[in-house]
């Protein structure tokens, strides 16, 4: 007897994508950048090319790309979508991928803050999970709430400070809304993002309490592919960096940043 | 007595950017392009960043943005946007907005198929509104539909060649259901589109009748603004470029081509 039941759709492999734009110039600084928005470095840009040369190895390619509203992720994202002629994939942007803001330390240089407010304090402010630095001046707070890219958005919308709490909550609608979305219409979405956001995001697709978010550290221009089932659960979790050993390497160098 | 009447959302200035990608390696070399994805030519880059260095003048700077899905429009608006600190704005792309499909000229040199041909025919291929030329081989059409940016489309929606009434009913909805659509929301778009699919596009602006757009050289890398009035009649007819005296010289070139 043969089976009649035709393939479901959803068996269809999911795919998804992330990746932590390359080296910016306040990455090269050694500051917290946050909503800063600061260019690559020609190195950033060099990670891009990489990881373009990754992606082109890879069995799935990307067929949408999510950025957040910053160049450090857009040029990025033009960089490794150009290296494998996906220039022409649709683009979406969004805040809600935006960086963690890191209020008052933003522009800060990391080791300053780690010498003036002890390792302790600065453990909490880079690693807690719901611990927000103190709040970004009144003046640049309005400045930044002014900026064409964010001034239409509602009151209340425009972060003073983040936790990654606080960055988990905003990013999750984003989520669940575009990219799960991609994923469930059978598409291969790249996120081209911040660390911090891909670490909210990568807590929420593998379920990592706090503690283990604390030590998830996503060094930059190392894509890592994820791949799901239908309920969107990864499997494997913590999915797979397409050059786990550059990545090894590159996240043990973003764990001792400040030191 | 005071007017109580509140200003009407309508009575706001409507404003449309066109923008046709700068030099490619197919343009340097004097050959018929249409769908064939070249990329710029480092002269093609600066156009593109003058492009942007005129809308850094302009009053009202572009808050969306949208490319054919080909490299050379994709770079071009790459390039501008970054140069006005507008990477950030939405971007949509369509196969609507691709140049002519150039059927069996596709990748000929200009001056040759000129002499071949001669001087009636060429122009007719050119500048005719309704005549295309030969269907392109079957082979190589086969091999564009199945392009992946192509290969979801409808059958029979690829063309293997196309006449300027062709590209015009295939931008038209992309106008009506998208820029059009922008501009009545308020937005200011930035159409980063080709030689003929902008003529077609201005054709249907300014109603132009097909002697008319005959005439018709839009030249790369140069903006030009429109402002409509709120029934999207543009004033005044045929738009304004943001550097006139530049555009003139450029158009006469175009107009040269292949002599």
């Amino acid at each position: 007897m043969r089976d009649h039941t035709p393939p479901r759709p959803d068996a269809r492999l999911r795919v998804l994508y992330l990746l932590r734009h390359g080296q910016s110039t306040a990455n090269a600084a050694g500051e917290f950048t946050g909503w800063t928005d600061v260019p690559l470095t020609s190195a950033g840009e060099a990670e891009a090319t990489r990881a373009g040369q990754l992606l082109a190895e890879a069995r799935e390619l990307p067929d949408v790309v999510h950025t957040s509203v910053l160049r450090r992720t857009i040029r990025t994202a033009e960089i490794a979508l150009a290296g494998i002629d996906r220039s022409w994939v649709p683009v979406r942007r969004s805040w809600r991928l935006n960086e963690r803001h890191y209020g008052a330390l933003t522009g800060r240089n990391k080791a300053e803050v780690r010498r003036e407010a002890g390792d302790d304090q600065f453990t909490r402010w880079r690693r807690s999970f719901s611990d927000a630095p103190p709040a970004m001046a009144p003046s640049e707070a309005a400045e930044l709430r002014a900026d064409p890219r964010y001034r239409d958005l509602p009151p209340g919308t425009v972060p003073d400070t983040e936790s990654l709490a606080d960055v988990l909550a905003r990013v999750l609608p984003y989520w669940a809304d575009n990219v799960a979305t991609d994923l469930r219409a059978g598409r291969t979405p790249l996120v081209v993002a911040h660390g911090n956001s891909l670490r909210a995001l990568v807590m929420h697709l593998d379920k990592l309490r706090p503690n283990e978010v604390a030590a998830l550290n996503i060094p930059t221009g190392m894509p890592l592919r994820y791949e799901f089932d239908e309920r969107l659960l990864p499997l494997p979790p913590g999915g797979r960096y397409l050059d786990p050993h550059a990545a090894d390497t590159a996240a043990a160098t973003v764990a001792a940043e400040g030191r």
